[in-house]
């Protein structure tokens, strides 16, 4: 994995969007609309209104039996016989391989024929081993930790040290040196909101590091606990000692700073063990060929992969599922449109975006023949509409698609809306990430209660439904979604 | 520990009554005053009503600097100190000591002088070894598992078998003997309410084993689950082999349930070892004398022992703290009632009812000079008001001091509130549980998440003035609380 691919990795870990305060939400139809008569031509919006009864039609189709049923049913199977799926396991391979042969399957029994394929690229391989810290002082107490993606082991005996307790990197900065050396940090800032809690699990280590710390912990990036950890991706800065970071429950990071805060002095032990290496894995491709512009391509997609621990349904199983069941679902509607509508599964997106760079490489050349990228990876509850990026005249556009789908007719705008597609976004590819009722997606993430317990058939079908309907307008309008 | 003992308390634990259907609520008020002009003569009315500005001394005092940060304090400090507290261990009897000497701190440094003792009973000690399930078949996952209270251990090499899930003991009872002979049982009744699953808990290894299961599991009971365990005490028949109980997550629980309906073949490995003896433990008595009547005896009550996970914070180290802060707080505050308040921290609840069985057996001959019995052992969320057993009497003369508290004036009905007391209410003993706003109480109960992060100080305060006040009032009327 190069540097560069590291450095794009981290911003995008650090600026994923849920929840992002930049957003501006479109309640009032009229000043947007008003605004937005400058990009729409009346001949436009009637085009787009035209589109109505079709999406009507997928919109009841997808959530009528029988392809509910076929959507939910190979959701739940994949889920319940893989698990989780960590960059670079036999396991994710293998899920890979289910899901091409899934695709032949359901993509090639009639004359509109799927293609399928995968490109591969290098990905890490952090492998989780026994992790345990204990409170030696001043009681013996057992306190649950999850190791963070990429952090190196303790030595096999352990690191014994005393802890030290700080809310905020600038805290952290006003401690003299001594009072960090040879100590285990924990920083306890209070949850606000995704991105700012982040910054803590990808740079603690390095902050921390370079005050002369032995390790470090995070409380656990969640509004909510049940006694809950919840690991993630962390970065090394270069020339920093590389120290170990692990997350631990708000109740245990709230007990210590109490106990800190006393005056108490507390002593942890910390064993945690891993290896690295890096493999070989695959993105995957799932073309339904458009009959007009086959070169065009509207790109909806999901990562395959998951963290180590849970079931990875929610993070990404449904969005990558409802992404794959858009050809797949047009095409057992016997739909084709005039543009190429491409499902990706993204591998290895949890530990920095990974196989949306290598894709991003590979196609470098292709990105003005990218109509519109769309992704979820955000959480498949009930669909509220889309997360926007691109021009105005792009936005405008999207809005008035929208319009056929209401009540799913929110549009945010943001510049870098989802994860992995915040690389084409960037490029000045139009974008939209999908939003949905996801207020409690935190209280599941990167934890082990990301299971299919989370998930409800009814939105994951709607969502499904939704993401099939925007993604054939996209690819079938006489025009291309416009950019700046 | 006694058979009897035993039987009472399971039957204790079975109707355990949070959420209890058989409450009726009196949000109406004028019937039920209606109905009591039976009961309550101008005069006691009068009496009662006299109270008021004593109630709100009180009210207004415990949650005011500085007893309402005493409290708070040395309740955090005791849950920090020492964590989970379970029958028959060192910890607990530590925690005993520490209370006493807590109680002598604060109970004996005016002339109002509080006295405080202990009364010793034998309790069980069950102590849970590394516990482990693992699917081996169709996939290889983890299952987290935790064991029940008092299950025998697994055979050292565990126990491998293939995996049944039935979702009632009728379910079970329909089945040819055949289907059940050597396989592990999953019980997945859904969570309605803490009475019907619990049953499952108690009674599941007896009831599979007789159909001859080798090892049985239960959906942890709960509405909510980020993936947790709940632990809680069960009970052998007799006649019947003892077969290893365990409780597994929702989530889990659903898997298995999923692979099962599909006729997929489930093999698990079950390890769990456990060890059990008897300890000596103590009932902790805590005496503010009364002026005229100190032979009457107004109980206050919570448990100090906990299950073995989490910290008890909530169950019931709330409930205890509160309990132990009304002669401590009304002994502050220089308020001396006509009665004795007795405040008793009834020692090993959890393994069933066990302290407070013994007390009963112990003071047998003093049933009549109780003239109320108090227990919080159901959250100490934001009080609502009393779960109260007795003559309607009684619930007459309680519903008309309530009045004194509005807005927590929320009078239930229940013939057995509580854990500990119902022990005494089934004699005849009138009493009452504390109401409060617990509707999230089984999202922790017997779980890792059980810590003060449960906890909110102002609820705590406020459930801790209610106490004392409503304790003072009882103890210092002129009439006693009427039985049948």
């Amino acid at each position: 994995m190069g540097l560069k691919i590291y450095f794009l990795s981290c911003i995008g870990l650090i600026l994923f969007p849920i929840a992002c305060k930049c957003k501006v939400y479109y309640s009032e139809r009229l000043p947007f609309d008003l605004r937005c008569s400058n990009y729409l031509s009346k001949e436009l919006k009637h085009e787009i209104n035209s589109y109505r009864d079709i999406v009507q039609h997928i919109m009841e189709q997808m959530q009528s039996a029988p392809l509910k049923d076929v959507l939910y049913d190979e959701y739940t199977k994949f889920i319940d016989k893989f698990g989780a799926r960590p960059s670079g396991s036999k396991v994710l391979e293998e899920s890979i391989d289910y899901m091409v042969n899934l695709t032949i399957k359901y993509g090639t029994d009639t004359e509109e024929v799927i293609e399928v394929k995968t490109e591969e690229l290098e990905v890490p391989h952090w492998v989780r081993g026994e992790e345990s810290v204990k409170m030696i002082r001043p009681r013996l107490k057992n306190i649950a930790v999850i190791g963070l993606g990429s952090s190196v082991p303790t030595p096999k005996e352990g690191i014994e040290a005393e802890l030290i307790v700080v809310r905020s990197f600038h805290d952290l900065e006003q401690l003299p040196k001594n009072d960090v050396k040879g100590k285990i940090v924990l920083f306890d800032r209070e949850y606000t909101d995704y991105e700012e809690n982040v910054k803590y699990r990808i740079r603690g280590a390095s902050k921390a590091a370079r005050k002369g710390a032995v390790a470090t912990l995070i409380k656990s990036i969640t509004p909510f606990s049940l006694y809950t950890t919840h690991t993630g991706e962390q970065d090394y800065k270069k020339s920093v000692v590389n120290i170990p970071a692990g997350a631990i429950t708000i109740e245990d990071s709230l007990l210590l700073r109490r106990l800190f805060d006393r005056g108490e002095k507390v002593i942890l032990k910390i064993g945690m063990q891993s290896t690295y290496d890096t493999k070989i894995s695959r993105n995957t491709i799932i073309d339904l060929k458009g009959v007009l512009y086959p070169e065009k391509k509207v790109i909806v997609s999901g990562h395959i992969d998951s963290v180590d621990v849970g079931e990875g349904a929610m993070d990404d199983g449904g969005g990558m599922f409802i992404s794959w069941f858009v050809p797949v679902g047009l095409k057992l509607l016997r739909l084709v449109s005039k543009r190429t509508v491409r499902s990706i599964l993204w591998t290895a997106e949890e530990p920095g975006l990974i196989g949306a760079a290598a894709y991003l490489k590979r196609h470098i050349q292709e990105l003005d023949n990218i109509t519109f990228i769309m992704e979820s990876d955000e959480g498949t509850f009930n669909p509220r509409g889309l997360d926007v990026a691109g021009s105005n005249g792009a936005r405008c556009m999207i809005a008035q698609i929208l319009k056929l789908f209401r009540p799913i007719d929110t549009l945010t705008e943001n510049d870098e809306p989802g994860s992995d597609i915040t690389l084409f976004t960037r490029k000045g590819v139009p974008g939209a990430s999908l939003l949905n009722d996801n207020e409690r997606y935190f209280w599941y993430h990167h934890s082990r209660a990301d299971t299919l317990s989370v998930q409800n058939k009814d939105d994951v079908v709607k969502c499904a439904a939704f993401w099939a309907a925007v993604s054939y307008v996209i690819s079938d309008l006489s025009v291309d979604i416009p950019r700046d």
